[in-house]
Order: C-alpha cells, then structure tokens, then sequence
C-alpha cells in the first residue's frame, strides 16, 4: 500500500467561501503514483465542511443563503422568523461566552460534514460528471489547513 | 490490497425513492474477495445520497417528510411557514436560471451525505443489527449511477 | 496492509450525551500498530453519530437545543413553533406506530451523520488542534456499540 498526504492552507478573503479544490486533489493523487485506491480530503478546522457538489455560482449562493436560515450567526440580523428561532435561547451561542462570535460555523460544520473520501481509478478521480470538490469555508480570513491523505496502490 | 470497483444505475419510477442496496454491497466485496477492509459506497450525482438506517416504511416517510420542509422543492407548494421561509429569497432556487428544478436535492444531498463507508470483517459488512445501506433518490426518474468500491486484503 | 477492529460499547446515563472518544481512536491505532493509514469511526446504531468538533462544553449544549429544533423529539412539548412545525404532520412519527419514541434520533443520525475517517501520520491521529471525535448518543440508556477499524501499514 502506498501512501501520501498532502497540506493545503487557505486564507479566505471572505469569512465565508466556497473554494474548487478537485484539481488539488488529484494532483495528491498523481504524487501518490497510485492507480487504484482513495483519497480522504479532511478540513482540520471546526468551522469549515468539504462539499461534493455542482460547480455552479447559483447553487453555491442558494447553499449560503440556506445554511444561514438553518445555523444562523448572532453575528447580524436573522433573515427572518425561522433564522431567529434557531438561534439558542437567549439569541446568542453559548460558545460566544468565550468571546468567540462563530457559533453558527460550528453547527454549519455538522451539516455539511467535515470530510469525504474521493475514489480513485486507473490513476483518477472517479467523478460523476458534475461532481466537483470544494472546501468549505465558514469561518475564514486566517489560516486554515485540509489534509488530502492518498492511499492504495 | 486488493480493490474492486462495481456500478451501479438505477432508473427510478418515482422522483425520489429510497433503495436498499445492503445486498448489492455484499456482493461486491465477494467479488472483490477481501475478508478485511472497507466499500465505499458513493453517488455519483449530486442530488442524491447513500443513508445507513433502519428499513422500516415509516422512517423512510418521516425521513422524506421532513427533508421536505428543511429543503423544500420550488415545484410545489411549501407545507407551511418554514417551508416557505427555507426556500430562498423570492421564492425559488437561483440554480432555477438554468431551467433547473432540482435545487432542493442539491440541498437534500448536503444534509444526507452522498456517500459512506462500510466496514468489512471476515468477509461480511460489519453492521450493527438494523443497519441498512440505502441508496437516496431525490431527483430520478432518469438513470443515476452509484460507485462501490472494495479495498481490503 | 494491516487491519485491526475494536469495538466499544456505551451505556450512557442520560438519554443524549457526547462522549469524547479521541483516546479510544488512538488506542485502537496503536494496538494495529500502523504508522500510515485511517480509522474508520462508525455507530452501529442507527440512532447515533459521529462528530469531530471542539471539546467545549458551550458548543455541545449549543448543538443539542439546535438538533432538538431541527428533528424535535414528540416525547416532551416543542420549543416553539419551528420545532412545532418540523415535527411530521398529525405530531408524531410514523415510525412510533410500532412503539418507539426514538423517531427524532433517527433523524439527528441523519444530521451528525454516523461515521467519520481519522486519517493517521506517523503513527497518530492525524487531527487540527481543535478537533477531537465524539460519539453523539441520541437515544441511549441501553447498550450501543461503535466500531473502529484501522487500517494501514
């Protein structure tokens, strides 16, 4: 069995981004030198997810737009009646006692998971045709690394 | 280590169906001829997703139910308020621009996850005893491909 | 390729609890005695999760009121009128015709997702400074199992 990992920083000029990582990751791959196995892509954060999804601008912004309404931040006005009841009790995350203020990235993490794992066949990504990866980025405009671990042979 | 890769495609007759594919998964890793490692099973498309859980109808109703009013389609009338309000600003999925109707599956996609792995021991996936592998339709009716791929030794 | 399964068993004392299990991962690696690979963490149970989150007392407490508007239990009254709403219509889930009142679990397993990959460097869990793993018991009191499986070289 073959193994590599690979670390990529990201520092987000948003505090939220969607970021295309798939060429990243077979690149992992191809240092790999593997032709069959996978490759675990990780955010090593607690307040970013990595998505498999469509790289399309409308349901990206559709994405945010929703998880704010599902994991609202305290951070400004809910977008409504549903957004301010998810807020906790009180209408601040208990988090935020320790002067935090990302709360709402925590929960963001849980929906949209932290991890996936890409298969690899023949050397390649084994995609769907629309399948692209992003990372996540819910709490950003720092350093935040992903690990990429490649395994197989 | 050994890897098998199988396909599967499946046309379903409604728009969304949930199908149990535990067997298919088992059969797999008999191809494959490990007695330990894992299958990944995966989507290959980004409106649908791969649930472990209980094959029990009123779960899998409930299950649908309520994805419903967290990611409510646009081509029907939400079921009450906070349907109306998950949906975005102005009523409907920007993905729609495109002709689209599928934004809530995208969205469905996130919360169940489009993939899992399942483990291996002895030769047999190591499920607990009401764990089922089922594959989530959320925007059928046209044929849709799943990967399941064994590693193990 | 090494493999190695452990199996640890919960009986927690209230009904939903998170239970740190960093220490059980690391473990389970050692006694593989691996140095590159993962550790596949999995509920056997289909009324639990699995999450990588920050070990801050604050953010779990957070997490259970936001789960509990999201997938409301039926067995004590509705936060408010979010969770009132969220609940299947008639109140109760189909799923509690046979005698259950576990309905909501199911769907928080469904949120949390059941399983996560810790990726192993060197022969340690391969985690960001914050993230430790936590099984997530949504309908405990009872014996429930989780699996780790390490595998690598």
């Amino acid at each position: 069995m073959k193994s590599h990992t690979a670390y990529l920083t990201f520092t987000t000029e948003q505090r939220r981004e969607w970021i295309r990582i798939t060429e990243d990751v077979q690149s992992a791959v191809e240092e790999a030198g593997i032709a069959e196995g996978m490759a675990l892509v990780s955010a090593m954060h607690i307040t970013a997810g990595v998505w498999v999804n469509d790289d399309e601008p409308g349901i990206q912004a559709d994405a945010l737009e929703w998880l704010d309404k599902l994991a609202p931040p305290s951070w400004r006005e809910p977008s409504g009646e549903v957004a301010a009841q998810l807020l906790p009790e009180g209408g601040d995350y208990r988090h935020h006692r320790g002067g935090e203020d990302n709360g709402d990235a925590h929960l963001k993490n849980l929906l949209v998971h932290h991890q996936v794992i890409v298969p690899v066949t023949e050397g390649k990504l084994d995609l769907g045709p629309w399948q692209q990866v992003f990372y996540a980025e819910f709490d950003g405009r720092r350093p935040k690394r992903l690990l990429i671990k490649v395994m197989g042979e």
